[in-house]
């Protein structure tokens, strides 16, 4: 009769499990980090996000106006919210502050297979300090976050927008020019960047030293190129000292170097990283950050930022995709009144178990006890107990092992200890 | 520059920490009592809650258009999405089916204190089964859920709305009087309800056992007021078996009977009851539940229902109240590289404590010894370790108890056990 609106979803309780145990991984890995936690409305004034985004952005936006008129906005992502509040309230806390976050965000375009339009994220925010160091730890946490979760396989790729711009310009490539370009190297078609690059008046020995640094991953072969460009040079030594940090320190060696990380060029300044689950093929990343720019547009006081993203639906596809074992909370207990006469006692059973610390469930549907020891087994529990007339006048009671199908019989009092 | 949307609120790291605590012993008690855990989307269709509520509820709704003109809705509460969830695809589920939840709902309303426009919910369903020891576990849990969060002083109340009717059945009372008494009832304005009934010609004995019914808490009186009324005496039959079990199973034995609880008269059928937390005042309902009727109005097949709602952040208010001792996450070890060339030891150090569970941080900042250990002691951790280029030498790092300011060397591989 009523349906669930288009492109969102209902979680079972199988679904939820999973997806709490993915949160509680990720948090317990941010909090390890030193990162805490906070939390942003999930809507805000719509402006917020054209101010980060430009207008585009208001046709994938889900907005409705107030009763005073305003224009507000379900977030599309949780950076500019996170900023928002930091202008507003946290700026005067020591720094570095290091914040995560998780919130569900809403994107208002035609669904499709593994995009929702409402969908939870994973982020954070470091705030006031930009040393090779900070963004060493950073991208450290965003690939020990994903290999905590239980991924076995995952690809950190790093580069760096600024070395990038420098050769933009010195190459005499018009921001129209890149406009174009942009995109044949985010989609890594090398040949048409070339062709492109060539159509620009741009030499063929450059063009291809060009397409060079956006393939290699050696760093001497992109030192080479750019020796005598002393802008890309800072930038290059300055990543070299993340690289350092990243392998002596933290002991992350499978990184891939990757100049062609180009998504969010306007938005992103300086280091960036992604890292994907190749099991995932076309839509494999799971992570994208780096350095940015957002507090002074918000009205803050320049600061240094950096930060990631983690989306969220795709890392437990990618835990799908390997077959990871998600640890599930059972029932461990089933307590059967015999019948209405033993409900009180078995009620009482169930209080003291609970109380302990014993998941336990009762038939709350006076079935008996063939149905009930069904259903047990049917949710898979370790012990049912029958609580029948009999055993009840010597206070006892029947503990049945579901996998054996072994009876005893035990007092009451050492219910608790019998069912090990 | 940007402003939160009014009525809304950001959680700092400090409010977090509260949040989550209160958040994870809910869930631990809806767990260990055999309930699971569901999500249903953040809006719905609006014509899912004008089915539950009526149309009046659409001024109070966050509404909008999806791109296919649908009228969608920013969800005011959990039940009907729940509802809706559980009519659309787990009808088929073994019976009882126990359901728990937490979400954001929204409040179209003017703010004021302690009513935000967005907030939080916990609540639960039950389905499948209507029987006294289902509603007495059901009402054990919510009394357990505030219990177990750490409040010291709540009080539940039960009452039965079935009886109430068939009082007002037997009285003659019009549905058009019910809903001029029902508001007063629920103020407990108990001489205004006399009044009235007088002037709907209830005779002044009879009213005065109705009076008494309404507030008295004494099992026996109301057993002999309405001891003619077939219809009731059974709904009374019914709802001391509960409190039998709730007495003798659960040993739960501070309740009060109230018959004057009436809130949701036209959406609760039966047993209903309320948790309140004396030290709020007039604010002080903490929990609502009892049993309904929903899944036939969603098209489902008829069902026995009953679930409750918890208000999250007068749950959080009353713990506050209460002076309740929050547990926090804290950074136990703070990382000291006395210059840049211990940097990279440093971060290692601070890696390896992380990967054995120590949640440290680092100075990321490069701001020396004393800054650093002014840092560390203003977020009160409890060991800083300084980490110098002459100890590097010999393998071996300062290790400083931050309270007593006692130092000591210790071998880098002794660092772990060192910090007990």
């Amino acid at each position: 009769m009523f349906q669930i609106p288009r492109g969102t979803r209902d979680f079972t309780p199988e679904e939820m499990q999973k997806r709490r145990y993915l949160e509680n991984s990720i948090k317990a890995t941010f909090q390890i980090f030193g990162y805490k936690e906070v939390q942003t409305p999930t809507f805000e004034t719509l402006d917020l996000f054209t101010a980060k985004s430009g207008e585009g952005v208001i046709e994938e936006i889900y907005s409705f106006k107030d009763k005073g008129g305003r224009d507000l906005a379900l977030r599309p992502e949780l950076t500019a919210p996170v900023i928002r509040f930091y202008v507003d309230k946290l700026q005067m806390e020591p720094k570095p502050l290091k914040l995560f976050y998780f919130g569900n965000c809403f994107r208002y375009d035609r669904p499709q297979k593994g995009r929702y339009r409402e969908f939870m994220q994973a982020g954070c925010e470091i705030l006031g300090t930009d040393t090779p160091e900070a963004y060493a730890e950073l991208i450290a946490m965003a690939y020990t976050i994903l290999k905590n979760v239980g991924l076995k396989d995952v690809k950190l790729n790093i580069g760096n927008l600024n070395i990038l711009s420098s050769l933009f310009e010195n190459l005499k490539i018009s921001k129209d020019e890149q406009k174009q370009l942009i995109p044949l190297i985010d989609k890594l078609q090398f040949d048409d960047v070339f062709s492109l690059l060539q159509d620009c008046g741009v030499e063929k020995k450059v063009a291809e030293d060009f397409l060079e640094i956006l393939q290699t991953s050696d760093i001497k072969k992109i030192t080479k190129v750019i020796e005598k460009d002393e802008s890309a040079k800072k930038e290059l030594t300055y990543l070299e000292k993340i690289l350092n940090f990243l392998e002596k320190s933290f002991n992350i060696k499978n990184y891939q170097i990757k100049m062609s990380i180009v998504r969010g060029l306007d938005y992103y300044k300086g280091t960036v990283f992604e890292i994907d689950a190749p099991s995932l093929g076309a839509e494999k990343q799971l992570c994208g950050g780096g350095a940015y720019e957002l507090v002074p547009l918000f009205g803050g006081k320049e600061t240094p930022t950096a930060g990631f993203a983690i989306g969220f639906d795709r890392t437990l596809l990618a835990l799908e995709t390997e077959k990871y074992d998600f640890p599930s909370t059972k029932i461990k207990v089933y307590v059967i009144p015999v019948n209405e006469e033993t409900i009180d006692k078995s009620l009482e059973i169930v209080q003291n178990l609970r109380t302990q610390g014993v998941t336990t469930d009762i038939d709350l549907l006076r079935r008996g006890i063939g149905k009930s020891l069904k259903y047990a087994s049917s949710i898979n529990v370790e012990k049912a107990i029958i609580v029948g007339p009999k055993e009840l006048e010597q206070n006892s009671v029947t503990i049945r092992d579901m996998k054996s199908g072994e009876q005893k019989t035990v007092k009451i009092n050492d219910v608790e200890n019998a069912l090990d």
